[in-house]
């Protein structure tokens, strides 16, 4: 049996999103797709430019990804809205990764504006992944508001800081009936992982990868180490104990 | 160019060495070897039964493993280096982890019964991979007294607590000229992963799996984390910020 | 100069503020106030007997303290009005300690509601303290609706996990003009003072005094980690360095 | 009853002990002395120069405080008693804090040469306090040595990096039957005050004081500090909770 994720109607079997900002080049992208073999891909509408063949980073992104248009840039629910009708009609499909940020220096979301563009978007066909702080009663509204996942940030975007809000992400995995993606602030692999064991159902990566020294083979490493974490999580992992526990029985061999 | 650990003349692609204490049954060994492709396997003597057939160990480790006995149940360097020219004698090779305990309750290694052990060993041919509390100035001794690696604690054996001597691991790491093999107390596959990003050369994984509800699927995810950590480590990690890095330019797209 | 934080046009000198819940006995309160110095108390008005004397809670409290009246027990922001007013209609002052909790299990705080009760309780003249989740973008609308300070949870209620949401405080405190006052997973003398030692106004302590074996004892244990975390902030900590510094000139003494 | 330690014979009341190296003046480490109300002192006997008076750092330690000479610069145990009994024939008293470390980089300890030099020490009728890697096998050693306490790192000297050895300082403070001391690393109150409610028996401190931008504030600080943490390890401290544990019974007030 296959281990499934089923985000508006689509089946996944790769758990890491990735981003495409800061690249070193366009073609990095491509070849960190096809190295993590991640099948939902975040795009700001910004950095589409649908005249310009050449720089057009749509053109980097295989076929067969899951297009997730992101509202990067977006102050509030309205302009989310707008940037996300945008994009559809541009042919993007109809997920969108609502992101309201009003904050310049730590990037972080506006859950207000955040589940007001949810409510909108969700009426009007939209996938709705809204990036989010990891506050429950507001997860819980995104979850009555038709949302199709909630991404609370580990830590300030572009940071690479981990996981410093876990305490609150594993409330929200544990209390809510949507899927939980980390997204933010994932600086290393085992940070991936470890979200992965928690619980959470994907992880959305980009900084982490793209200025590495190495972008594609960094991506590759991303990649395991969401299929290690999941793996673990299915595979009921072990008490932690206080004490020692001896692998071998302790009376001595040689007496 | 293959990414090569090489330790005893031996080359080793795969970094998670395993151990076989506390699996549920003597099968679930030779498949978590399987699903993780480990290729070095510490076994205690005591559990080799070289009269009974069916109950021997060795029996259900594939032939390509290399068999590293470890000297469990020695109290002293006298009682580790008897049972390593045991092991030998019984034809289970020349490599040997060093394994000195004293103390029944937190199973920590005698550092000093290890270096003397360590040096009596060499000597007479091993490879030695001896088991430490992690001390630079006793790496630093292991080192000069002819170890094939050292094999710091990450915390007690069996306790799934993780990476508790992070700090020391890392200036072993930094300092000593030997691979660097995290050897007990790792607990998560992300815990695996993190030893590796910090540069370890290896880890030794056994509770962790063994305990698990699915010991083989537990040993794949372990092995996905040391390769995810390892990449990440050769793909050059970015830097951790203290405030937020937009991924996609700020200047707003609507404005 | 005094070190002092004014809040509703009362200077402070003490930085712990207790709460009230939880004590074996009534008379312990009054003694944990007395042994901690606190100037600001805080009260769930259902413990408020108005009628039998004895079980009053409010016998307990020295005049000289500053009564914190909270609405522990709505569930929304026409609860918590309806709450603050009747504390102030019975005597209590015009300080009021928002609390507005709809999750049983947890018990985060609806910053929402929070927002909302803030916005009418200042308009109606009261000193509005409100318990929040430590997110920025409300933090800055409770700042813009009158908030006399903002209350972070640094865990759950009641858990003693203490600051597991330090990166969201530090945050706050550096971009909000407001006292910040870190209220709720305080479990230990050495996490108060943390706080204060990153530059939290105060802290409010509760179930970690009440629960202890000897909760006078403990409140004035908070104190002193209060009064040393506050010393330190305005004592200029030196900087945390990656490698080691020398104590003593390292030029040997006996060459 | 008072709640002493009793070293060498010594009823101690302040748990704090101060190092003298690095202030910025000979004069402020009265100063922090007086306000941390420290009643042991170390000093390297290096900078006690018994010919100019002026520059003596022992002309600032008050009379009534117990000296503690170090060894600090010894390179190996023999050294490390060429020291001691310099200093003891100096009138600097008997007890001795002994540093024996070869490592520049990270100022680990060396625990071999630092038990040979206890065993000498103790047989010569110093009070002796080896400064150690937190090493449980090692402790033992010193414990039969006949060492007066045990003084493990807390992470490198001067490195203001904290309890990063917190798991086996904790596991010292359970087995071993001496009063552990932590020394070095410590850079932050809170720090000293996790160490005391830990169960030490007492912590040392230099860097983080005499680094700090107001030395004496900051003596004084974690005099706080450390009263604060033994006081609540005494008071004992209730348990941490997964869950939320409301101080105020939920049954709401207004229904």
């Amino acid at each position: 049996m296959t281990d499934e994720l089923v985000i508006g109607g689509k089946k996944l079997t790769n758990r890491l999103f990735l981003g495409t900002g800061k690249f070193p080049s366009k073609k990095m992208i491509t070849e960190a797709l096809r190295r993590s073999g991640a099948q939902v891909v975040t795009v700001a509408l910004r950095r589409i430019d649908f005249e310009a063949q050449e720089e057009n980073v749509l053109n980097y992104i295989p076929k067969d990804c899951i297009l997730m248009p992101n509202t990067s840039g977006a102050r509030n629910a309205e302009e989310a809205v707008r940037i996300a009708e945008i994009a559809r009609a541009a042919g993007c499909g109809n997920w969108v990764k609502i992101e309201v940020i009003s904050d310049n220096k730590y990037l972080l979301p506006d859950n207000y504006e955040t589940v007001k563009a949810t409510e909108i978007l969700v009426k009007k066909g939209f996938v709705v992944l809204p990036y989010m702080h990891p506050d429950l009663m507001v997860a819980k509204r995104l979850q009555e508001a038709g949302a199709a996942a909630v991404m609370p940030l580990g830590s300030p975007i572009g940071s690479n800081r981990g996981l410093k809000t876990k305490e609150m992400i594993r409330i929200l995995i544990e209390e809510i009936d949507l899927p939980v993606i980390v997204d933010a602030g994932i600086g290393r692999p085992s940070q991936a992982a470890e979200a992965m064991e928690m619980g959470a159902a994907a992880v959305l990566v980009n900084t982490a990868i793209a200025t590495a020294d190495d972008p594609p083979a960094m991506a590759e490493a991303f990649s395991l180490a969401v299929q290690a974490g999941r793996k673990a999580f299915l595979a009921g992992p072990g008490r932690i104990k206080e004490f020692a526990e001896a692998s071998s029985p302790l009376t001595g061999f040689l007496r």
